[in-house]
């Protein structure tokens, strides 16, 4: 057999070291000795590190200064140089003998490897951080860790790696533009498909052949949220997946997805009306597009996410409308369940000023009694002001 | 607007009263005054919520006699009773300020009301017992729970609700056998669709379509895991994702995926080789062949998971071949990221007695240095013996 199957690895040698740099330098101002990373898009962010084996414990210790080491499941550190940016002593697989018991966890054997390395610092006085707050991070493996150390103190790294992430290199930000060729295609496609009698299965099936076929050369990749299609009543919520049943004349259906290329998301929403909308619908499909306006106006290297929201808060409130939740978040690399980095929001309380690199999912979800309209941008922060990543029409679009 | 896109139930009202009162049951046994449920399939299975919220907070608190609650985002809790059966004044939502913020966590409002309700209790003596090895608990969450609980002793739910869900009712059994027949199709699909040179993503693109179509009337609903293909020498690791990469002659692809009914799953792998296979495939895909033939014999009601692993080890020994990691585990409802129902496992330390109802994947996957062979089935055990969910020719698929 060949081998030229291969991964292309997305990114070269230097990009990682750089990221892993930016990491140590926190760290280091922060006096962390290790940092114990298990957030699946900050492995891949790190290391390159790919794979579907997030479901059993993994993790990255990062030590202050020289090498990480990965800890995986035995089956996956096994295949873990396929896409791993780390050399295969860098990577260690716990037994399988480990995976879902009740009595022993494989944070335990973790932890004790990584003391026997030294990737993990257990120095009286000294502090290990863990991203206490991250999906696949569970109490029972905190436990596990924190009896392993019997001297250092155990903190919350406060997604220090996520903040890291927040400004994209010129190769991410070519690789969010790439998602967005794909976004623009799916999107165009979604919305050819929406028509009345026809299943909202049917409907996603198209979507998702569309989203792993990708633009062209461009391969898809998969999204960290399934499509979401809210229609009729249901659009009055904004995270029901599909049915069944099918789309009905006069309803209106919200369309939420992802172009996805080498884990880089380019969410984008629209809104799909099959009929004549309501008099209350397009009202607000109007002043949701004046408040879009207004919101990009702001996304400017300097602003806040407060000035973001701000904009586009008046701009709705003359329309007579408001909305409570937030407009928007930080966008990049995105694994299951959410494409969010989980930094900056767009919100009346965030006093992040905006950069040039950094990228946002502006989403304007307006989620009524019974109804509702959604639109959205995939933005990327300029130095000459927002850039779209996915161009496809903006307002409510009526299919009569 | 008409009414006519609320969903469907896909089980009636005393399903989840049933579901309710083994839990209990379970409960006063333990001595556990509420219990805090938070995997989405438990969920699911207790209220039947489903919405893609999982990557915020939420959750449903048991109190050992009376009605559940249920907590989440508040423009999840909005939208709550389109899919849960649960009245509206059992569901509570939580303000938007309280996402992703580092100083506040949705956990602290959440157990303040829910004490304040009466269903968590923290009465001297009393356990309350929570899923500290769930995906989507984190540590944070945990602490912000237990720093509001006095007075009781916060314990591990040790998967109580997994292993009620461990044998089906009729009902579930009929809605896996509908998983089971989308299976079929897509699978069938799958292997159609391998040939020399297409792109790994646009095989996807082709199973993805065919998971959410479904099978005639029966729509398809999401997987819990993407479809899995890998290929060549990274068929040697079990979870790769796809690459934008072509299909080479010569190499066998191993593809790893599941129809979905009702979010129940029933998984199923098979390999294809395109040319004439190494002699030590085809003997590896022979000897585990026999495997699967004597493992499911020992598939019967009475018999131990140590005892199913036995049956297949022992046969695959004579062929000089072993297999570390476990041979399978029990199925039913799943979310991402795993269909797997972390009870029962078939293994050599599993001692739990199989009984009816059960349903098990027996995934049998050889991951070699540089090569690889997997095939499985979804299986029901039944007092007659195993039923297979799918049915599609086992053994290696050679396309020349």
């Amino acid at each position: 057999m060949t081998t030229n199957t291969l991964r292309p690895q997305p990114f070269p040698a230097q990009e990682y070291v750089a990221r892993l740099q930016a990491v140590q330098r926190r760290m280091a101002e922060r006096d962390l000795a290790s940092l114990v990373v298990v957030d699946p898009a900050n492995l891949y962010y790190l290391t390159g590190y790919n794979a579907w084996s997030f479901y059993t414990p993994q993790c990255l210790v990062v030590p202050v200064e020289g090498p990480p080491h990965l800890f995986a499941r035995a089956m996956d550190a096994q295949g873990a140089h396929h896409t791993a940016s780390l050399p295969r002593e860098q990577v260690h697989g716990y037994p399988e003998r480990l995976v879902h018991r009740p009595d022993v966890h494989p944070y335990d054997w973790i932890a004790a490897r990584a003391l026997e390395i030294g990737v993990l610092r257990d120095d009286p006085g000294s502090q290990v951080a863990a991203e206490i707050d991250a999906h696949y991070f569970s109490p029972r493996g905190f436990f596990a860790l924190h009896a392993r150390l019997r001297h250092a103190a155990l903190v919350d790294s406060h997604e220090l790696v996520n903040w890291v992430r927040l400004v994209k290199s010129p190769l991410e930000q070519e690789t969010l533009r790439a998602a967005g060729q794909v976004t623009e295609r799916v999107m165009r496609i979604a919305i050819e498909q929406i028509e009345v009698g026809r299943r909202q299965c049917d409907v996603v099936a198209e979507i998702q052949h569309a989203q792993a076929l990708g633009a062209h050369q461009i391969g898809g990749d998969y999204p960290a949220i399934v499509p979401m299609l809210p229609t009729g009543e249901t659009a009055g919520t904004p995270h029901l997946t599909w049915s069944d049943l099918p789309l009905v004349a006069g309803e209106a259906t919200t369309i939420e997805l992802a172009g996805v290329r080498h884990r880089y998301h380019a969410p984008l929403a629209r809104t799909v009306v099959l009929g004549r909308p309501p008099h209350r619908l397009s009202s607000c499909a109007d002043a949701v597009s004046d408040g879009m306006l207004a919101a990009l106006e702001q996304l400017r290297p300097g602003r806040t996410g407060r000035e973001v929201h701000q904009a586009f808060a008046s701009t709705i409130a003359r329309a007579g409308l408001s909305k409570e939740s937030r407009i928007g978040y930080s966008i990049g690399i995105g694994y299951p369940p959410d494409w969010g980095e989980r930094t900056v929001s767009l919100r009346a309380e965030e006093e992040t000023e905006l950069r040039a690199g950094m990228a946002f999912h502006v989403i304007l979800g307006m989620w009524m009694d019974g109804w509702g309209y959604e639109t959205s941008e995939s933005v990327l922060v300029t130095d000459d002001g927002p850039e779209l990543l996915a161009h496809v029409p903006r307002g409510l679009t009526i299919k009569e």
